[in-house]
């Protein structure tokens, strides 16, 4: 095999996924090894590179390698570290340097890291919705909101490495919901997976209207999306509660950088027949009169399955 | 004369400002045309040739000039056009390819535009406090509050050339203040010399608190600094206030970007010995960990006098 090749590694708590990914965004094989049976960190890549080395040959791929990308949590694209990673069980404590660990363990393959919104960012920009452009924000709606910025035709990185927390950006100013960064009122409290959920229990607590989501003992983001497509009215105004918020904080985003457009990635982004109306209302009611109706919204075109490694592997092209 | 320098030219509503700089930051030969003398731009260009050829000629620097920048409102760097400037007698409709006018008007030296607050952000870098820095933010506090966001060393244009509008970021999200831009709780609806003199008045009329702005028919920024120096206690207030909505809205601003130092300019910035503690302290409060005590307050280090044609002629050095 002569074409060149990357590979793309993303590192979850739990499983490292791993693919070996082409020009064209096609992952050739792929793999997943565990992440948390180790507390120390060179076991793990020594197990690491064994399943990278199979995985090149499966492909067929042997001296056509250009680099390995990874994501993963509190990277650092600057350094090539990984900074107290409390859901690493290898990483909590000081920083790890993984990309001269697993470069060394790679025979000198070139290793660049960076976080997983920012890998995502990458992906798009690679292979999927924003394939061409030069200037857009990726905000990852999963778990917590993560958000990856290109200005340019580059990731921002910022002074430290750390750029773009723009879940932690601020949204309810006073009584805001307590956020897991220890702050208040932060994006990612009220418009993630999690964020939803605690919008559905509030709300039911609150009033006494009547809801499908009633009968539930525990309740997730995905119940509060099956109701929605039912009909259900508290559903459908939880999601227009949380497009409104996700629109006003775009809003202010586009005043920072003014991008072509905002991607939308994740879980929660599968909602879109619910969010993106609200989305677009709030951001045209909350930006300055020359950016309305200019930012587009698209949502990401790679397959779900696939994005964690294509978002890492984006990064290799750059070695 | 040898030494390469370029032409700085600021325009305002009333009157345009022209200089010669050289590497250092000096300038060597300065002065002032009126921008209001004619509704058409063509005799306002040709009146700007005449006498920057005779600057030229003043600091014996024909032959020497790189190139001219130029800061205006509504400026789009990428066009070289100044669109629909309200504020300019010869501005108000429509697009103007002002860079290009003038080009043809100085015997095709080449100029390139951008509006004033990233004129300041490149004066800054390239003469003042940002010097050597990568990453900054630059907020300038006047009339209103303007921005120019430094990343990886440039000035951040955006899609349309029109990124960095953060005194239009949301403060108050309920009940704000009408903006001049026809929103409403922007900050610079609060945090510009004229928002400064809206809280004094909106306090007095609140409450029977003592304070010497009382006795005044109307009250200015200029007169709550004063108030504040005296130790008025609503003054200070005031300043407390003021500097805790900025330190909230950087705080915000950080997460975007990761910068290494916000910079504050204007008039009232000259303030600095009652702002710097407020902005600071909601500053910390309002950031992630990481960035805690980690990015620095700097004020602009340029001569007030010199600083608009300072700004405008960095852009030069880049042509």
């Amino acid at each position: 095999m002569s074409e060149q090749v990357v590979i793309g590694i993303d590192i979850g708590g739990q499983t490292t996924k791993c693919g070996v990914v082409d020009a064209r965004g096609d992952v050739l094989s792929q793999t997943v090894v565990r992440s948390d049976s180790h507390t120390d960190v060179k076991p793990y890549i020594d197990e690491l590179a064994v399943a990278l080395k199979k995985l090149i040959a499966d492909a067929d791929a042997e001296g056509s390698v250009r680099g390995i990308g990874v994501g993963a949590p509190n990277a650092n694209y600057y350094t090539g570290e990984i900074e107290n990673a409390v859901n690493l069980t290898w990483g909590v404590q000081g920083h790890i340097p993984f990309a001269k660990m697993l470069s060394e363990a790679m025979d000198g393959l070139p290793v660049a890291l960076t976080n997983d919104a920012n890998a995502a960012a990458m992906g798009e920009m690679t292979y999927g919705a924003a394939k061409g452009m030069k200037n857009f924000i990726m905000i990852t709606l999963g778990t917590g909101v993560g958000s990856g910025i290109v200005i340019d035709g580059k990731m921002v990185y910022g002074h430290d490495g750390f750029a773009g927390e723009l879940g932690h950006t601020c949204m309810v100013r006073h009584n805001g919901r307590q956020c897991n960064c220890g702050k208040t009122g932060c994006l990612e409290a009220y418009c993630s997976a999690i964020g939803v959920a605690r919008t559905a229990r509030e709300w039911l607590d609150m009033s006494d209207e009547p809801s499908e989501l009633r009968s539930l003992d525990k309740i997730s983001s995905k119940d509060v999306f099956d109701a929605a497509k039912n009909g259900d009215k508290l559903a459908l105004k939880i999601f227009d509660y949380t497009g409104t918020l996700l629109g006003q904080a775009f809003a202010d985003f586009i005043q920072f950088s003014s991008p072509e457009a905002i991607v939308l990635f994740g879980g929660l982004a599968r909602a879109k027949e619910f969010l993106t109306d609200p989305i677009q209302k709030a951001m045209n009611a909350n930006v300055l009169p020359l950016w309305k109706n200019k930012v587009r919204l698209v949502y990401s075109q790679l397959k779900e399955s696939d994005a964690a490694i294509l978002g890492a592997s984006a990064l290799a092209w750059e070695l």
